[in-house]
């Protein structure tokens, strides 16, 4: 099974969390939405961490919870695991294997507060440590790089919002719209070509698709060896713009939304005053054409649209990583299954 | 003012801090230290969000207190505030200015929660906004890129964990420890000459010192033009290292404490494995010996050594701006005070 393959399996494999997994929901739902927890504390590295940052938004816009990375370090390394009142604690992790986000689910059950996995093995080290687990069922992910358990590992965050309570309208629709992203591969291996040599690149999301910038940057470095370093919109005039200035190419996500009046502005800025290169995920025509690459996704409701737009920066990657002369299915030096202690 | 005068006021502004602020120090610590207390939630953007990392560690390992960091668009942008139960909020800002900052002290003001605001400024809105003011006294800074005003920002935190009970011995002499720093600026000019011809670079750490990997990253961006990208030691074997294996050069923050030996063992693996080009900033012999560029520092209790550290990480990266032909006062594109919305 290749990179290719998994890539392509999303419509599935998404298709299978909103449909296969409501009650498994709503067991994560009771837990999160109950009255007396304000905050989610959430253990993830990796692919898995920008899954996290997914939930930040989702569980935050929704259902006003303060959702929070966990510093898994205090708790393995210093030993000094901050106390975890009022929260549930969430561990999202393909493998379920690393010790370290084992450790923050055994303190918070230590702690009596409610745990959960979100993973694709429910045999795991992590799955057993929690009080429920949200099985995401993708089918064994052999490709290094995580594609189809990061989709749908957003989808089992979103299809959770929902069951507390949420808009679940588009759920139903995700999997017909990252089909549609995947049938646009040609448009796409052309916006890829066009950045073949730049070995470095700036990714910019805001909101529910910073998650989304952080994944395609993770993606570009592990795959397609370039320097690519993600940003929130909010921050970048403090700093990261300069390397624009000096040439820097700026990817962008940029579907319909909250956001995007404030990327489009921050987009026009870099054209304009330092000739920026940009590529552009976006269902909008404005956006689309102040790019050198446009990267068209159908309109879709902001809040699911990391889920489309992850799968159009993961194929852009697979197309720049063989136009870089790379090989997408060995990446340098990386192993499957990391154990962070 | 340039921003070498700033760089090398860091003794003085360090020292400041430390002596004149013990009550406004014990204020803040009332506040987060109260037994109701179990959360603290940082609002901040850009150089103060890489102070706010600190705190996650300082008072975290210290006090148990989770220290997380706040999501400002949802109280902009969405308009969608997360429940702040339990949590003191802290807004941590050189200007104080950032309208979205205020927002989030504003927002906690509403939902009864104690709000502090560790400024420059004691006028400013953000100050206006907060029950109890940390004043920096750092005085004006004039240079674009942030420095003392970052350090300053960690004095504060470690002197509010001491004011809660922590240990304060190291902090009288943590100033000393800064103009050693700074008396070594030769070497580090000979370690930054090294990488001149560098143009993107992993920056590593891990724990308390992780602050001081994006901050450092932060100044490479933003001043020398280099796409540096900031990681954890942990999660560098997810993807990242990649990167080294074509050849990026990586540059740890590594002194002697509890992370120093998982660091020094993912350094000897980038070497031996990949011959990955080092600079080192630490105390330890060992992991110096390891580095092509060594820039050390006087051994300091963990918990205290960001402080010279971070002076460390601005000091090479002044003179590696000079050595790629830059002007470490003119960063192109950046303004000084930046208000996101």
């Amino acid at each position: 099974m290749s990179l290719w393959d998994e890539i392509h399996e999303q419509p599935d494999t998404v298709r299978r969390v909103v449909d296969a997994n409501r009650s498994a929901a709503g067991e994560v739902a009771a837990l999160i939405g109950a009255p007396d927890i304000a905050s989610v504390v959430i253990a993830a590295r990796g692919t898995s961490d920008n899954a996290a940052r997914y939930a930040q938004y989702v569980w935050g816009s929704q259902h006003h919870l303060h959702v929070a990375l966990a510093t898994p370090s205090l708790y393995t390394l210093y030993r000094r695991p901050p106390r975890l009142d009022g929260a549930v604690v969430v561990g999202i992790s393909q493998s379920g294997e690393s010790p370290d986000l084992v450790a923050v689910l055994r303190e918070a059950r230590c702690q009596r507060r409610p745990t959960v996995a979100i993973t694709n093995h429910p045999d795991s080290p992590l799955a057993m440590a929690a009080d429920v687990c949200f099985e995401l069922r993708s089918g064994e992910e052999r490709a290094t790089a995580a594609t189809k358990t990061y989709t749908s590992q957003l989808a089992a965050i979103a299809l959770i919002a929902a069951a507390m309570g949420g808009d679940d309208a588009g759920l139903s629709r995700v999997a017909g719209d990252v089909a549609r992203v995947l049938e646009a591969g040609e448009q796409i291996a052309h916006a890829a070509s066009q950045f073949s040599d730049d070995a470095s690149a700036a990714v910019i999301g805001r909101g529910f698709n910073l998650a989304t910038a952080f994944e395609w940057a993770l993606k570009l470095q592990e795959l397609a060896g370039v320097c690519a370093m993600p940003f929130s919109a909010a921050d970048f005039l403090h700093g990261p713009v300069a390397l624009v200035a000096g040439g820097l190419p700026v990817l962008a996500v940029a579907p319909s939304g909250t956001p995007l009046p404030s990327i489009h502005e921050l987009l026009e800025h870099l054209r304009r005053n330092f000739g920026a290169k940009l590529a552009v995920i976006s269902d909008d025509a404005r956006s689309l054409a102040l790019a050198d690459a446009a990267i068209p996704i159908a309109p879709i409701s902001e809040w699911l649209s990391p889920i489309p737009a992850a799968v159009a920066a993961q194929l852009f990657t697979y197309y720049l990583t063989g136009f870089r002369g790379r090989d997408p299915d060995s990446p340098q030096g990386i192993t499957k299954v990391t154990r962070t202690t």
